[in-house]
């Protein structure tokens, strides 16, 4: 853990997150082009991601299963979009046990192709459906630009991989989802996004419709956090995903497929930390609260540590907590570190707190110090976690607000995306040509279209429809979109 | 589900193998050479497995983290033995992006090489020491011949790589986590193993010493169910990984390496399993309890239905349970379809017992029958579930103490190998090249040797030192060792 100073976030926001990854000991380069190491520190906090989300996932009916790392290069070009998609970014395997390949093998980019080939063999009857399958691997897309957490050429994710008998359950499983993505950023991450479908420009090379959640960063830009494919019947055609209705008619099968990745650890850090170090909300932090016991002399250090031993009881079950009680190191000096790991809550309890029968609680966020009686601790961890929780949430969501703004015309747009930085509403008429001219004219993109009333879902502080024009070709438009600059 | 018939184990003991992997719906093909599919109800046995095990890695100090799948070629050949053991199973990625590589790289078939190069990284000071890491992760070694769970090109499992200031240290580690993979084998898998030392020809490329648990299949055979390697200063000294000792000296790391794999759910199966289907201890058990509520009306499918919704109320948050109240479907063919998947315990309920306020519990292995009272649930299902853990443990034992003999002459041990099928202890003079003579004539191989009295751990129910003869060259020995055909 290093404690040289961290590079402010007004001199250099790229600085600023690589310094918090790597000093906090997060991730780190690896000696492969594009890979990185999780380091147990940034592994924990994917651990803590998973199995929240996890649990959502189970709870939703899907069950977990694994699929191989190894695509034939055949199957990647079986679906015309997605080959085109993937293929320039895969790592082919043309090598093994010593010999060459008769046919090479992707390194799985995502996994549709080698999953619908499986679903193609065991689905069988309408009796077979839904199929909700979800898979926790690891995949590959060769990346010319790296970014340790946010683009890396291997990453972690789950991908959620289904096949429905109808059109409708299909589009429903797929918004359901993208529903269970909006809560888990807002309410476990405390990121707080906005929802919507991606252009045709941005879609997923072989979806129907891709949904998307969409963060902002305190660079004001944005971050896709997730995102949700109706495939329609693409895949299904290509790969003979087929079932037998009620009638004993064959029909092809509509499927789904979404995902999150190792990059929302990358969201956690840019949404919350600060200059001295990363932050994180108490429902995604592995330690949740650091007890550090200050002592000037052998005789204080023991009767501190029985104290501090009897107020542990209460905290047992509760909260996942830590006793840094090393020697030779002095307590401002532990602070700075736990403050540098991002741990909610701190305690401190030297020997007046003892006299007392007291500590004094510090909030890593706002460093609010509070003193408390030591029968209250269990309550007051509680409580400052819950309300820790809660101002992080509220904090990035008053930052979006005050980043993101209606524009109506393209010389004010060009104006906000050069000088400011954050999002813009702004009307589009819908065509691809308008959105690339923009989007090379001032490097935003369209984030996501806003769902509208007839749709399933509805996009939280979105303008309703409303008529306008085009910022690019001033056509008529009847929705304004979310537009960006993006990770 | 299939409930053709399985391939008794007396008539065909592979194919009845396969056949309980695949009708379970275990694990089944893929179009990829030796990759093989892990289905949902095969996922779910390694997510029990996983979370239990991860769980004492964790206990005893260990943290997990991530590194890259990829391996440059040059890492692999910088430990000399490590190459020859590994290079020719590797898959290799020649091309990314559309581009030849200028380096190939490996597809890890183990992580020590990648691992090591950080760890020297990290490691300065011996208060950097030591250094506990665990990944989860997957790899792939070309294999020739490949069998579902057993030997598959790409398999999951879990790596711990750690490193200590002293050889002390390192052996320590090595024998901890041999016993911890021993408790876990026999204590939650209720399969007993046999630990000790590899012998030269068996141990891992890389390592001074190898350790290992062995267990017994129902034919006899013996299948390497975890390995734990005492490293040495090997790799050290070929990544450099060194430490600043307390007197400011540079030394080089001891370190060890050891992993259980996705081939631990082949053991699974194989050692308790029957013609009927799996059978699965509770602990390892994803689902431990199905509930079969019996009708022949719909009055009594609704009696019987909330009579089952007020009997589930105990079992919640006690035991994993399903209700299986599917329609159109007889209790007769229910039974046999979770028999098959190897549910430890069914719950019979029909209108008679509702009636009577009672309810049948069936054991998966034994098939007995017991009648309980309503109100007596819980504690009934308790006590079965930990009797048939404990009888599933006898049972193995007792076939293993069955098939393992003490043997004498080299006449003797060969017809034992060609028409019987188990272990055997005898004696070995510690030269590889009678190991491998014995190899070549009887297809048996050392499995293990036991630990000493000077031994950290010792090896339960193995014959103590003893003087005799070599069973190949008649050089006088003084142990007794393990040999067994294995997977």
């Amino acid at each position: 853990m290093s404690q040289d100073a961290i590079t402010p976030r007004e001199k250099d926001f790229s600085q600023w997150y690589l310094d918090i990854v790597t000093k906090a000991e997060l991730a780190d380069y690896s000696p492969v082009r594009g890979c990185m190491v999780i380091r147990p520190n940034g592994y924990a906090i994917w651990e803590r991601l998973q199995r929240t989300l996890d649990g959502m996932i189970k709870a939703s009916g899907h069950r977990n299963a694994y699929f191989p790392l190894f695509i034939p290069e055949s199957f990647i070009r079986k679906e015309a979009e997605h080959v085109e998609g993937f293929a320039p970014e895969c790592a082919v395997v043309t090598h093994g046990g010593g010999k060459q390949l008769e046919e090479p093998l992707m390194v799985r980019p995502t996994s549709e192709t080698i999953m619908y080939h499986m679903y193609a063999k065991w689905i069988q009857s309408y009796r077979d459906l839904p199929l909700l399958i979800n898979q926790w691997a690891n995949v590959v897309r060769w990346e010319m630009r790296t970014r340790l957490f946010l683009r890396t050429t291997e990453f972690l994710w789950q991908e959620g991989h289904t096949a429905h008998a109808t059109a409708e359950e299909a589009e429903e499983e797929t918004c359901q989802i993208l529903e269970m993505y909006r809560r888990f950023a807002e309410e476990e991450m405390a990121v707080p996004v906005f929802m919507g479908r991606k252009s045709e420009n941005e879609k997923f090379a072989g979806a129907l419709h891709t949904y998307s959640i969409e963060a902002m960063m305190q660079d004001g830009k944005a971050l896709q956090a997730g995102t949700s494919h109706n495939l329609g019947q693409n895949f299904a055609r290509a790969f003979e995903v087929k079932y037998q209705d009620e009638n004993q008619a064959w029909q092809y099968c509509w499927q789904t497929s979404w995902g999150v990745s190792t990059r929302l650890i990358g969201a956690l850090i840019m949404a919350h930390s600060d200059d001295r170090g990363l932050v994180l909300p108490p429902r995604m932090a592995p330690t949740q609260l650091v007890i550090v016991p200050i002592w000037s002399s052998d005789e204080q250090k023991s009767a501190v540590l029985s104290y501090v031993d009897a107020l542990r009881g209460q905290l047992e079950g509760q909260v996942d907590y830590h006793i840094d009680d090393r020697d030779q190191l002095r307590p401002g000096w532990k602070y700075a570190e736990w403050e540098l790991r991002g741990i909610p809550l701190r305690l401190e309890v030297g020997p007046r707190d003892l006299e007392k029968r007291g500590a004094v609680l510090v909030r890593r966020d706002t460093r609010e110090k509070q003193t408390i009686a030591a029968e209250q601790l269990a309550k007051a961890v509680a409580a400052s976690l819950t309300t820790l929780q809660r101002d992080l949430f509220a904090r990035a969501r008053d930052f979006r607000d005050a980043h993101t703004r209606s524009i109506d015309t393209y010389e004010e747009f060009r104006r906000y995306m050069r000088e400011a930085s954050g999002f813009a509403w702004a009307h589009w008429c819908g065509r691809p040509e308008c959105e690339t001219r923009v989007a090379q004219e001032t490097k935003a993109t369209i984030r996501t279209v806003p769902f509208r009333p007839s749709d399933r879902l509805t996009t939280p502080d979105a303008p309703g429809p409303e008529e306008g024009h085009c910022l690019a070709c001033a056509a008529t438009s009847s929705q304004r979109v979310l537009w960006g600059k993006s990770y």
